[in-house]
């Protein structure tokens, strides 16, 4: 055990695209466990498209990230000093320790892991907030109904994965909408989606339009922009949308150029009697156990499957997480600190 | 008893603003009722802002109004001669007969009305569609908790007024906007709104959030446009958005000049975890008895109130349908045809 944390700080608030420039990593000394605290070492960090808007001083549904502050993220940690005998030293859990490598906690909000139960880096991914993510949005929101055709954008991600693998679950058709042909393949191929469809092909409406002849009932939102332009004329009477992200627009200073287009949206939102509801995982916090259990078993019996894209050591987390925002990823992106 | 029967019909389909030009007045022989058939007198037309969509060609939730068909619409009528014994002579129904003298039926979708439990215009009115439209849409979508604020636009209209005494009937404060000072009065010292806002006034967004100190959790939408801009920023976290009606963009022929809006409207959906859900009333048809039942108890009782603005004559129906487009009337819009 060493007496040093190192962690990467905000350095400074980026308008648009964020570069390594606006990270900083520092070594500090290690902190101390209280009466009742542990002392946490990270092993996985998870990198996740909402840690943009964390960098960003606009109000959101969470407060911004300060600067000179450790950037926040989800880990998942072993404990390493115990004065808290409900987490004795060597215990796994789950928590948001943020991109450090030591981090002191009470105890609060830290859930224990099990490694024989599920690999540990499942916890940041299909068996944690973005497999939960997926699980309740699709579910609550999207409600998709046998026969019914669900889209999903981002669809190799950690949350667009699962949510077309749900729906094929509930006897839905899948299409998933993804950057590239391998990322592509690996939806029908691997993971049973009825259709995918390139964003970066010459005419996404059309393909989009080819893929679903029937329309589209649940459109899983995780990107905004040029996709939602191409699925918004193809969406049916009823369709249901969960707003999850809007990963395209992260990263813009400006709105687009005119005309404004927001009168076309509501019109279609009057006219298809659209439902369109954003949502965060913790508005359903309270179905954290149901997810565990029914995703859990769906993997443990491969009705699911996961895959993920790790990067070795925390000084390769900003450059990891700026290539996320471009979907440079394949799979959940983690960051595994040694 | 004539054998001549008026009606107008859709003369050439408006680009913008419909004028008297798009309508035509035409004499025909009255329809002879088979067996099984009632031949109706209209006594009132309802005119309502949906009748601007179905003169464009454009895809609707309904199938437009062909050039030369008679314009449709809600009427109360008086059953003038039957060949049908659930319908009798003399009977009272409300129907869809359209902007005519005399029209046919075979009885499907007539509701009978009781003179004495109601007046007959309310039937299209309060204890008709506008009043369904504002009782299923509040209640099933906005579902205002007590102590929430909820706002309305075209609030001195047949919807909006309803709107806002059922949002406090449920304990929840009602802010109207509508268009003078005798329209903001009326809500005010009339039906019992919390505020009213003139959305002529020379500073909406500022007047607006000064009626909502605690910013907006419902806003049943049936207008659109600057009205819309002014609320989006006062919507609280959850906030649910009835979309009901759009009226003004009825009459746009172009998109707004730029820039772009829609990913502002996107990313409040995502952060403010909005609900915004398209209907129209007849998606909650089998709520019609619950509908009349409960609003017709709050009529009697004078929990509710309503108001009616009534031109005289068949011929009068285009330029009031016109007016109505601009905000003109004052009160549900009729027509009372001798």
């Amino acid at each position: 055990m060493t007496d040093i944390n190192r962690r990467i700080v905000l350095a400074s608030r980026p308008h648009g695209e964020p570069s390594p420039a606006h990270f900083r990593m520092e070594e500090t000394r290690a902190p101390t466990p209280k009466a009742g605290d542990v002392l946490l070492r990270n092993r996985f960090l998870s990198l996740d498209p909402y840690m943009r808007g964390r960098m960003s001083a606009a109000k959101s549904y969470a407060k911004p990230v300060e600067i000179g502050e450790t950037m926040v993220g989800g880990t998942v940690s072993e404990v390493v000093a115990s004065q808290n005998p409900d987490f004795p030293e060597g215990t796994l859990v789950a928590g948001f320790g943020g991109w450090q490598d030591l981090w002191v906690s009470n105890g609060a909000g830290l859930r224990r892991l099990d490694p024989e139960a599920a690999p540990l880096s499942t916890a940041l991914g299909i068996l944690g907030m973005p497999g939960m993510t997926a699980y309740t949005g699709l579910l609550n929101i999207g409600r998709p109904k046998p026969g019914e055709t669900v889209v999903v954008a981002a669809a190799a991600g950690p949350v667009g994965s699962l949510v077309g693998q749900i729906a094929k679950l509930k006897g839905a058709r899948a299409v998933g909408i993804a950057g590239g042909p391998d990322k592509c393949a690996y939806l029908v191929d691997e993971l049973g989606f009825d259709e995918a469809v390139d964003h970066r092909g010459a005419d996404l409406p059309g393909a989009l339009a080819e893929a679903c002849p029937n329309g589209i009932d649940v459109y899983f939102e995780n990107v905004g922009g040029a996709v939602f332009e191409a699925v918004l004329p193809l969406l049916n009477d009823f369709a249901r949308i969960p707003v999850c992200g809007l990963v395209s627009g992260y990263n813009l200073t400006d709105l687009p150029p005119g005309p404004d287009r927001s009168p076309l949206l509501m019109r279609a939102v009057l006219t298809k009697r659209l439902h369109i509801q954003g949502f965060i995982v913790w508005d359903f916090a309270e179905q954290e156990a149901a997810f565990l259990g029914e995703v859990g078993t769906w993997l443990r019996d491969g009705r699911v499957k996961h895959r993920e894209d790790i990067v070795e050591g925390l000084d390769k987390a900003p450059g990891a997480f700026i290539g996320l925002l471009k979907g440079r990823n394949f799979g959940k992106m983690l960051v595994r600190i040694s």
